[in-house]
C-alpha cells in the first residue's frame, strides 16, 4: 500500500515517517511505496526498504493536490499547517494554508473517482476549545476555538466529517496535546516554551520561561503523537460513528511540575537554566488555552499515550533525542 | 443607517423586511435607505418611508459582495443559504452557496476600509447539532452536525467569530428553531412537513406527515423569529464575549402534540385534512434533528419569543396569515 505524508519535514512528520520506515508497514499491510511532501523538500530516508518520492510543494496550491495522488495512497497523514502564532500574526496565510489547502486536497480525493477512498488522518489540535471551560474538558464540551489556528483546524474537522458521512473518503481527525519535549529549534508556535524549558536546559542552554509557573498545560510526548497516528490509520472505523474528531489523550501538568520533574531527573544546576521573562502577549494566547482534559472515547477506542508521568515525558526526551545523557 | 437583507425573497426575509418598513428604524436609529438581495429579485416595497434599492445576483459569485457594500449598510442581515434538503442532495451548490458566499462577503466586509466594521446578523441553525444528545441541548453541548447544510451553517458561525475576534466585522449567529408555522409553498426543506401539518389543512388541503406522531422537535413563529434578529442586530454585544453563535429559545412540541393543538384550535375536521405517508428518507434525516433545548444564555442576553405554547403558535398564524379565518 503507498502512504502519503503531507508536512513530513515537520517535527511530527519526521518522527511519523521514521516510525513508518522502521516498521515496513501499517498494521498488517506493507508500505510499498511512500510519497513525503512539505513546502520544503523534506530529507530523504537514505535507506528506506520501499520507493520513497520526496516532493516539494504549496499544498495550498489549487493544483497541488492532484498529483501529490497520484499514486492513489491509501493511506494519507495530514500534518500540513502554520502554527498557532503565525496562523494568528498572518490571518491570510492562515486561512490559505489550513483551511483552503485541507479543501483542495479532500475535494482532490473525492474527484479521483475508480471508487478511491482513502483513510484521511488529520492532525486537528486543543486549539479547537477555548476558554472559559471547566478544568478537566470532556469529549461532549463544545468548541470554542479563540485563536484563527484553531477556528482553521475545528474548519477541517467538520468538512472531514461531512465528506467522510457522504462516503467520498474515510476521514479521522485527531487533537494531539501540546507535544513535549518538542525537539530541534524553537519554531513560531506560542506553546513553544512548554517545550523550550526542559530541552534547552538538558542542552547546556537557557531557556525563557514567558508565563508564570502555575499555567497548567496538557502534553504530550513525539512517541505518543507518532502512535496516535498509526493507530488512527490501522483501527476498525466501523465502531467511530460520525464523531470523527477527537481528543487525544495526555498528561496534564503545571509549568511549576514540569520544572519539578526536571529538578527530579536532571537535578538543581539544570533547573537554574530557566530564565523568567514574562511575554504579556504569550500569557493571553495561553490564557485561552485548556489545561486538562477528560478522553474517555479516545481511550476506548484504543488510543494510549507512552508516558504516565511527566518525568517520563523527560526521560523519554532524553533517551530518544539525546542518547541517554544531558548537560549536567 | 443603510440596512442590507441578503436572503431578502425568502420566507424569513420578506417578514424581517416588513417588519422593518413598518417600523422605519433599529432600535433608536432611523434608517435611511434599505438593499434587499436575493437570488430572485425581492418584491419591491410599494410605500417604503425610505429609499429601498432592490437587487437580484448570486450571492455567491466572487465579485457579488463588493456591489452589495456599496452603501456601506451599518446592519447587514445574512439569511441567503440553500435550505437542508437541497444542500444535502446537491454537494456543491450546497458548499458553494452556505460557505464560499459567506466567505465571500466577510472578506468584502474586511476590506472596505475606511474603519467599516458593520453589525453582522447571521442566521445559522439548530444542525449545527447531531444525535445522540441530550433531551434537552444545552448552551455548552458539542457541535455534530449530520448535514452539509448543518455543517456549513456551523462552519460560518466559526469564520463569523473569528472575524469578530480580529476586529473585521461585528457579528453574531443566531440559531432559529424550525419556523413554525411557515407560510407560502413547501420548500425543498426537509423539515418542511412540521408546518405543512398545520398550515394545508387550515387553508382546507390535504397535507402529508412522513413521520411518526413521537417526532420531537424545536419550534419558533416567524414573529418570534424577526424578533430575534432585531435584537440581535440592536442588542449591546459587549456584554456576549467570544462566544457569538446562540441557540434561540424556542417551543419543544411532538408531532402528536401539534395534531392535539391543530385540534384544540381549529377542530377535527381540519386534523382529518393530515394524512400518514411515512418518508424514510424524510424519517432518517429528522431522527438526527435536536428536539428540546435549554437555551439560557439567549434569554438572559434578552431573546424572547412571542408564543408559549404551540396553540399560541397556531393562532397566530391564524391572526397573521390567514386573517383570523381558516376553512372549517
Amino acid at each position: 500500500m503507498h502512504v502519503l505524508v503531507l508536512g513530513a519535514a515537520g517535527m511530527v512528520g519526521r518522527k511519523l515517517t521514521e516510525r513508518l520506515l522502521k516498521d515496513g508497514r501499517l498494521g498488517n499491510r506493507e508500505i510499498s511505496g511512500m510519497t513525503l511532501q512539505d513546502v520544503v523538500a523534506p530529507e530523504k530516508p537514505a535507506k528506506a526498504p520501499m520507493p520513497v518520492k520526496v516532493v516539494a510543494s504549496d499544498f495550498a496550491h489549487a493544483g497541488a493536490a492532484a498529483g501529490l495522488l497520484a499514486d492513489r495512497p491509501e493511506v494519507i497523514f495530514h500534518l500540513a499547517a502554520i502554527v498557532s502564532g503565525e496562523a494568528e500574526a498572518e490571518f491570510d496565510k492562515g486561512y490559505r494554508i489550513n483551511l483552503d489547502g485541507t479543501r483542495y486536497l479532500i475535494e482532490a480525493i473525492r474527484h479521483l473517482g475508480g471508487g478511491y477512498k482513502p483513510r484521511l488522518v488529520f492532525t486537528s489540535s486543543i486549539a479547537v476549545f477555548g476558554a472559559p471551560f471547566p478544568e478537566k474538558i470532556g469529549d461532549e464540551f463544545f468548541h470554542t476555538p479563540l485563536t484563527s489556528y484553531g477556528t482553521q483546524k475545528l474548519i477541517c474537522e467538520l468538512l472531514i466529517n461531512d465528506y467522510t458521512r457522504k462516503g467520498m473518503l474515510e476521514g479521522i481527525s485527531i487533537r494531539l496535546p501540546t507535544i513535549c519535549v518538542r525537539p530541534g529549534k524553537p519554531n513560531k508556535a506560542a506553546s513553544g516554551f512548554f517545550s523550550n524549558i526542559i530541552r534547552e536546559p538538558l542542552a547546556g542552554h537557557e531557556a525563557v520561561l514567558p508565563v508564570s509557573e502555575d499555567v497548567r498545560h496538557w502534553h504530550a510526548t513525539p512517541k505518543s503523537a507518532v502512535g496516535f497516528l498509526v493507530h488512527a490509520a490501522t483501527m476498525d472505523l466501523g465502531t467511530v460513528g460520525a464523531r470523527r474528531n477527537l481528543s487525544m489523550p495526555g498528561l496534564s501538568a503545571t509549568v511549576g511540575e514540569q520544572i519539578a520533574a526536571l529538578d527530579r531527573v536532571a537535578g538543581k544546576n539544570v533547573v537554574a537554566r530557566i530564565k523568567r521573562v514574562p511575554d504579556q502577549s504569550i500569557i493571553s494566547i495561553v490564557n485561552g488555552w485548556p489545561r486538562d482534559f477528560s478522553t474517555e472515547r479516545a481511550k476506548k477506542l484504543g488510543f494510549t499515550t507512552a508516558e504516565k508521568t511527566f518525568d517520563d515525558i523527560i526521560r523519554i526526551h532524553i533517551e530518544d533525542e539525546l542518547g541517554g545523557n544531558f548537560a549536567r
